[in-house]
């Protein structure tokens, strides 16, 4: 076996879920591959100094959450399918019998398709409730829909043949990326020129790129623990392993990142503005040490500055993009959090070196974004429609925000820790209910209240007890309501109802 | 060298020239990958029994056109990056000064980024002529864009939440997988229920998908030669080793693919409505037999159904996906062509086992596509313009393909033979002119005149003096005048000019 396993005899965690935690930790972050033979339950036991029963206490474990499985004269192997790592979320249903009625599709996938057959949702699927605090979704009644229609109109009345064509470049269309070099200029301190911009539909797609052109199996990929799941997973597919390193409420950890001199890691993805899920603001000092940790490492950094756009209490602090001197940043921002998510227009900021690169990528892919949409953007944003609606919804979302916080503190009092509320449009909220993750959903479920456990969000190390609430397309009544709700629905319950 | 050579001791052509087309071939299609040694010429003059001088010769060739490189001390290898296998292209040129400033990015590229690095464009890059012969333009200006714009702005007035929030599912908007299920059910005679339809950005995305889902680096593809490059590009990127497979008059030639019983291509690509570039169409024994070789060998068959709508002369040939019992063709269609070019709309018809990893992949990709050009989509096929559109559009094209015809017959005589002008919207003409590819594409620039050769779409075994003539979005008077330019500009230079 080729990884490392150290365990604590000092440490009050018993010895089998130390072990557990390790060699699971290790196939998720692709130290250990599918199929991969464990040594025997004797093997490992003398070599780590333990009792074989404490190793077959972790194994069972393992097999029984599908991590791995046995075979008859062949012994213990990771999983071909690997389970779901989260919560108890099941396959979307129009699917399911179909997926069931026939395990192994007939042909045979490839490793990228074979990464994907696990039933674990690239994102929580809550289903809609009354009272829905679902992240990432932008106030959808205000935005202003009667000037997008007009735009629209503009454009379809233009030049038809220009309009209709396959666009000149892949890159995207040269006024949105004037007008995006514009924005960002002023509102994020970015440092590049229009060429450098390659027009993508949305941050996913920038990821994706990123993860074609600059990952090969096996590639060490460091990321936030806990992260953006598309991210991960998007590496995973590819064959990365994984590098998980910790946020705190700073963001992500610095120094613990591996030594420089040493770290293999070929890129490291990050969400400074607003660290997903947990909230932080990556700090100006953590900022330049990253820049240099990456300098020094080789790594290239991955800035995916989702949530720049709203910070309430102080001033924003600059992109890891105008910050670097060398050349090292590859910048990923979208309009789905700021105009609306089924626009499907993000855009990449790549270093001179590699725009080539990335257009060619591009236009692999899918060609190009559709140019009716790029023009009425770029419309949008030089006619002061973004920067005009960007405030109008500060303003809106800050007091959202402030409610959901008091809401919170008001019926939580001092069970509740609140965590990443000065950017964005979520935060996230530590509860001490004496309840399971999957009793609290099912309570608020029950409530008519939408939230999500951050648990799907951790690679390893997942805690207990943490929720994220986003506020921005629920009005302060509602947030009072399902706040009120949910606390209802998790107090202990009584033997005396009388007393409720 | 693990790839065989064999050399025809009586063929016409030199033994130097055979050397050379073998080693060239083996690395287009991926039998000598990046950085491979080659033997010493000695070495190989031996093993092949000829004269070391035919290896020399065949060797500096290959090291000219930068297929090859020498190392001091480290013999000949095969060229890291490749050279343009087409006509002398250049790189589009806002990219040439920085992509030459620094050869080699500082960040390592993936083999996937590696594979783009080449100069090679993955279309034509002919510029825009007044008279332009650009092949898969729709006729842009019959668009019913009025109609279009009434969809556009009927939607922008609905229910805005859920246009604007993100879809529910990444397959796509379910009104649309409908609507597509009957338009296919009439026109193509497929076989399929809503649940397999995935809603993609174009056929590019298509592939991608299906690159994605099933190629591994190393496995075999099938694909036709001459083809289509997008789809070409994206197999070699991801790591395949391609099987060309030449194309007559009817289509793909099936007898000369690999036999069932040793093949191990894994996927087989066709376009069999209306072959790219030789407009050939997949005759029905063909299919069957396509059908039946694919179930033997195990491989899954991509039927790019692209330019299907158009056929002038004879009945329409149901698809492959239809007439296949085994669950064992992915369909891609587009309204790229139909509609207009940077809609960015097509989708996937993937068998049922499938269905689970490609939506997965997809959500991956780029999670959806926008939701208001699916809806406005969907109205446009429900309400009866999609068909009414295409039979004006059938008749329009028919016209101007019999015109394009006439002409050229008029004005090349028995210089000109005309292949798959029976369906879709361009043709492939063989001009006898006792010129130069290149100097025929020159001169008909000079005259304002855009035509393409079809060279670039030949992975081996290219012949002189193809050309594509899109006709769909030109005039029967540009037709005409076109033409007469280019059959001018060929006549051959006569000394007197009097006798012009």
């Amino acid at each position: 076996m080729d990884f490392m396993i150290s365990l604590d005899n000092r440490s009050p965690v018993p010895l089998h879920r130390q072990l557990y935690e390790e060699i699971r930790k290790s196939i998720l972050t692709g130290r250990l591959t599918a199929g991969a033979s464990l040594p025997s339950t004797r093997t490992l036991a003398l070599s780590l100094g333990v009792s074989r029963s404490t190793v077959t206490q972790s194994y069972d474990q393992l097999i029984s959450e599908g991590y791995l499985q046995t075979y008859v004269g062949s012994g213990t192997k990771v999983s071909e399918h690997l389970p779901d790592d989260l919560l108890q979320v099941a396959p979307p249903k129009t699917h399911k019998l179909r997926a069931e009625a026939r395990k192994t599709p007939s042909p045979k996938l490839s490793r990228y398709g074979e990464s994907l057959a696990d039933a674990a949702p690239f994102e929580p699927t809550e289903p809609r409730m009354p009272i829905h605090f679902k992240y990432g979704i932008p106030a959808l009644d205000e935005f202003p829909m009667d000037i997008w229609r007009r735009l629209l109109l503009r454009h379809c009345r233009a030049d038809r043949s220009r309009l209709l064509d396959y666009a000149e470049t892949a890159q995207g269309e040269p006024g949105l990326r004037a007008a995006i070099v514009g924005y960002l200029g002023r509102s994020r301190a970015t440092r590049c020129t229009a060429d450098q911009v390659i027009i993508v539909n949305g941050s996913q797609q920038a990821i994706d790129l990123v993860t074609k052109v600059l990952v090969d199996r096996g590639d060490r990929v460091a990321l936030e623990n806990p992260g953006y799941l598309g991210a991960r997973r998007s590496f995973l597919a590819q064959g990365a392993r994984l590098e998980p390193v910790p946020v705190d409420e700073q963001g992500i950890i610095v120094e613990r990142l591996p030594a420089r001199s040493s770290s293999q890691a070929k890129l490291i993805y990050v969400t400074p503005s607003h660290q997903f899920p947990t909230g932080a603001v990556l700090c100006l000092p953590r900022r330049l040490e990253l820049i240099a940790w990456a300098a020094d490492a080789g790594a290239m950094i991955v800035e995916d500055d989702y949530d720049s756009e709203f910070r309430y209490s102080s001033r924003p602090i600059p992109a890891l993009q105008g910050l670097d001197e060398n050349e090292n940043v590859i910048y990923a921002g979208t309009f789905s959090k700021i105009l609306f998510p089924s626009l499907r227009v993000g855009y990449l900021v790549v270093p001179p070196p590699l725009v080539r690169i990335f257009v060619r990528a591009r236009w692999l892919s899918d060609r190009q974004t559709p140019t009716l949409e790029q023009r009425v953007l770029a419309d949008f944003i030089n006619e002061g429609y973004l920067e005009r609606h960007l405030r109008r919804m500060r303003t809106l979302y800050d007091r959202r925000r402030q409610t959901l916080s008091r809401s919170l503190k008001q019926h939580f009092g001092d069970r509740v820790t609140i965590l990443g509320e000065n950017a964005g449009m979520h935060l996230m909220a530590r509860l001490e209910t004496g309840r399971t993750d999957e009793e609290v959903l099912r309570r608020a479920r029950e409530a008519g209240v939408g939230i999500i456990s951050a648990r799907i969000y951790y690679l390893t190390d997942a805690r207990a007890g943490e929720f994220v609430f986003g506020y921005a397309n629920v009005s302060e009544r509602k947030i009072q309501e399902g706040v009120r709700r949910l606390a209802k629905a998790l107090k202990k319950t009584c033997l005396n109802p009388e007393n409720e």
